[in-house]
């Protein structure tokens, strides 16, 4: 217990049913919703693969993905000192340092990144609105975490095609109404949108997210998937209950 | 009965549940599809709309629309001759003369359009498969019906631009998998996606089509709307029977 890392008073230690995950989140802080989640459950990890987090937050991504598949490695970048030092303590919480590693930079710059070879994946849940939009939450840390203001869409996407091996994939979740920025901007930048799925929160509703498979260098020709709905009447789908665990909890994600 | 035009032997005479329209259609030429019906139930027609129809064929789209909106005036375009005299008879059949024109010319050239004022509304079920894509059919009609052979995505959304006045709407069908094609060109051509609907054969499959609008001079901001899925097991499903006026005869689209 002695060994095991702090957890600050304005923090709680949070266990995911997830294969049995521990996260810590600051209380009043940004706290991750669904969406990463949805995110590890869409994209495709292969044994080996080399994977990069771009603006990882609390590290949720890089926990699940050291926790259910066999990426030979995950690394996380965060610009917030403060959130970066807690995704690190996540990963020792977890016993996870040897394969996930946590970066704290702007993702913007060199510096970061500096010394890694390129990945064979690139994942990223981003900031969603747009700078100028929305109530800018009043505590910073929620505010960089949810609003555009350490990057835009642009700025991911150009880094992820910059790290990304050639072949290598992209996957991102973003707010639907981005759909035609987001495929514009990955062609410019050579990866090319292979796979979309839509998140819907109930059948018969408008889509609230979507999830994008691009690949470096790759071809033109999309697959639309079914749609993703989050809730069936008041409850979780059977989908999204599948993805947490609830169902089968041996079966990871 | 000796003033109702010409059927000729090739020919069927078809009827339409939708507004008790009637359609010729050569009986082994190109028969429209379920595609051109689910188009005119996505468009919005108000009211005194000026309507151009890119690639007509058979003029199914301008007779639906003459038939069931109060569109002002409905053209259709269609580049091959014995098409476009058969979709005239169709629109004498219905006697929508008054308010439909079929006009037969190619419409990558300056030609067929000259002295049409610009358009509210262009709406367009163009052919789908791209050149060497495919086989293609024997038959030269269902060919140029078919594939890309009488102008590209990109020619018809050019020519839709074109003819549109400031802030019109542009409706069109096309494959889910051209949908970065398709918004990519959109927008280079001033026609901001606004909204878009996948057409699904079935609950949990890929989408095969998509429905989409732009508004020329719009601006961004898009809206996925609830997907459509045509069948339901084996049946059409209730939405697909509705736009065929099964559930309601007196509703039109």
């Amino acid at each position: 217990m002695e060994r095991s890392p702090h957890i600050l008073e304005n923090e709680t230690l949070d266990e995911l049913r997830l294969g049995g995950m521990k996260i810590l989140q600051r209380k009043d802080g940004y706290r991750f919703s669904l969406d990463p989640i949805l995110l590890c459950a869409f994209a495709k990890i292969k044994p080996g693969d080399r994977v990069l987090d771009l603006g990882t937050g609390s590290g949720i991504i890089p926990l699940i993905l050291g926790r259910v598949t066999q990426a030979a490695r995950v690394v996380g970048v965060e610009i917030q000192p403060e959130m970066a030092d807690r995704a690190r303590r996540s990963v020792l919480l977890n016993e996870l340092q040897d394969r996930v590693e946590i970066v704290c930079g702007d993702l913007r710059g060199e510096k970061p990144l500096q010394g890694f070879s390129p990945f064979s994946v690139v994942v990223s849940n981003p900031p969603y609105r747009r700078l100028g939009t929305g109530r800018h939450a009043p505590d910073s840390e929620r505010a960089l975490a949810r609003h555009e203001l350490a990057g835009g869409i642009d700025d991911f996407i150009r880094v992820a095609s910059e790290r990304l091996a050639e072949g290598g994939r992209f996957f991102m979740i973003h707010l639907a109404e981005r759909l035609v920025d987001l495929v514009e901007i990955m062609r410019l930048l050579r990866l090319e949108p292979k796979r979309l799925r839509f998140v819907h929160s109930r059948a018969g509703e408008a889509a609230r997210l979507l999830l994008v498979e691009g690949r470096k260098g790759g071809r033109p020709g999309l697959e639309v998937e079914a749609p993703l709905y989050v809730y069936e009447g008041d409850r979780y789908s059977l989908e999204v209950l599948k993805i947490y665990g609830e169902e089968d909890p041996e079966g990871g994600l």
